[in-house]
């Protein structure tokens, strides 16, 4: 999908909305528990709800592996479903020397036909290559996370040194930042705003403000926001741009908002709520 | 598995090769591609003819992934016939906030039966805890990694700091690592030697001997010895300690060995070869 594509529906549909599909077996309604291809079932109901409160979908590749051979299969089936007007990102959280990062993009660019795949940035360039050959596919790199464990590393202060030619004297500059901006500052001259997103946790829209002064029209995945705690105001007041560039994610608060033979309608009631409010304020972040 | 048993059969077989089952559909032999279950039987040959060489089996999921749900098929199958003598590793490089990273360790420990994981550090504590909660399980977090990218942020240099107390007084102290040794040093703290090993790249043997400074009774898994260059002898001297500590990873270099109908032959004569390498390794390292 192109990014002018994305936008396009973004404006169109009045939404940022991803619905990511962690779809757990355990927590799916009874009544469909027993279904032979219960995962996939699950699925494709709440799709058919909320495709049109979205413009994205994200499927935690975790969830289906843990259902073994058949939750791949689950997978390859959900992907499919999604209307080709939806971007679609397997959340797999990627990343291996170049010869086997090249599998992984086969894997959810050719056999799969995902748009977007998030990628860990820890073994640095060639892990992350292999992703951004692809036309119109796009690499999500982890930038700052939502969870607790993000001030392990990701907030720890690095000193990357950098060559400048001045006056045609070398000169080594130092400079400290954190992990999570170094990797965005790297990773961001690999890689074009066709084909580059980040993701940043929504539970810090501070930082997402800081994110933004170094990446202003780069696409970012925010996840977090509804179980997780985050703040939809916050964030889109802290990320959005002219054209939008964002993508908030909304898992289990849509996901399993019911749990009766009518969840495809809860989860549709939940998802409308938040197009209305992203469209409320799409309007503030761009008035005409 | 546990780590005496590991140990023990080490000492048994005189080896410490892993051999690394990243079967590409296209680089088996042209009599196999047509076979229903190419993979699995591929895999099933090259095992039944090294498995005496060798002490665990590490299989990359990345390759099996691009074949799609039939890949994953053909991974359960090979993780099933690996015998249970040998460690096996899922070289998956996994790793995502609390709950996600709890559906991995259910898909490659519970739903699948391997006895280690490779996993991603990026997101910190929460992301590996996961992994660590399994009895005579293994997580194997990336330290220092055999490829180029290698240096984009892992051979970054960090800046950590600790509270420490001095009769009664906490002195906050600043110290300057490489960002694989902070990775290092903190997830140790999570975790025991009893369920904790490190990736660190064969192509960086001095690298080895700073890592064993820091961790000297740490298992550590040790790829890049074959096709990306690693020298065995030089990655031996620099890790092997009293108990080994060391499994050493070769892929193509074993089980591309051979393309006619022997190449399992092919491949069981090239591991010997490691073997006995390993086997006057051990023995230098360990005079008794």
């Amino acid at each position: 999908m192109t990014r002018q594509f994305l936008i396009d529906e973004i404006k169109k549909k009045k939404t940022y909305l991803c619905i990511g599909l962690d779809t757990d077996l355990n927590k799916i309604p009874r009544h469909l528990q027993t279904h032979p291809n219960a995962i996939f079932e699950f699925n494709k109901q709440i799709i058919d709800a909320t495709k049109d409160f979205c413009v994205a979908y994200k499927i935690n590749t975790a969830f289906y592996e843990a259902v073994g051979a058949k939750g791949w299969e689950m997978l390859e089936k959900t992907e499919s479903y999604i209307p080709s007007t939806h971007f679609k990102i397997a959340d797999a959280k990627r990343g291996d020397i170049g010869n086997t990062s090249s599998q992984y993009a086969k894997a959810f660019f050719e056999t799969m036909n995902f748009d977007g795949i998030t990628v860990a940035p820890y073994m640095g360039e060639d892990s992350v290559k292999p992703f951004l050959e692809y036309q119109n596919k796009w690499t999500i790199v982890l930038g700052l996370t939502s969870n607790p464990g993000s001030s392990d590393f990701e907030l720890q202060k690095i000193e990357t040194e950098t060559d400048e030619l001045h006056e045609g004297v070398h000169i080594r500059k130092k400079e400290t930042s954190y992990l999570y901006e170094a990797v965005i500052k790297k990773v961001s001259t690999w890689a074009t705003q066709e084909n580059l997103m980040f993701v940043i946790g929504a539970t810090k829209a501070n930082d997402i403000m800081s994110v933004r002064k170094l990446i202003p029209n780069t696409f970012l995945l925010v996840p977090g926001v509804g179980s997780q705690g985050g703040s939809l105001v916050q964030v889109s007041n802290a990320g959005l741009t002219k054209n939008c560039n964002l993508l908030v994610n909304v898992s289990r608060a849509i996901i399993y908002a019911g749990q009766g033979k009518d969840f495809d309608l809860e989860a549709g009631r939940i998802a409308k709520q938040y197009q209305q409010e992203m469209e409320g304020l799409l309007k503030d972040s761009n008035p005409t």
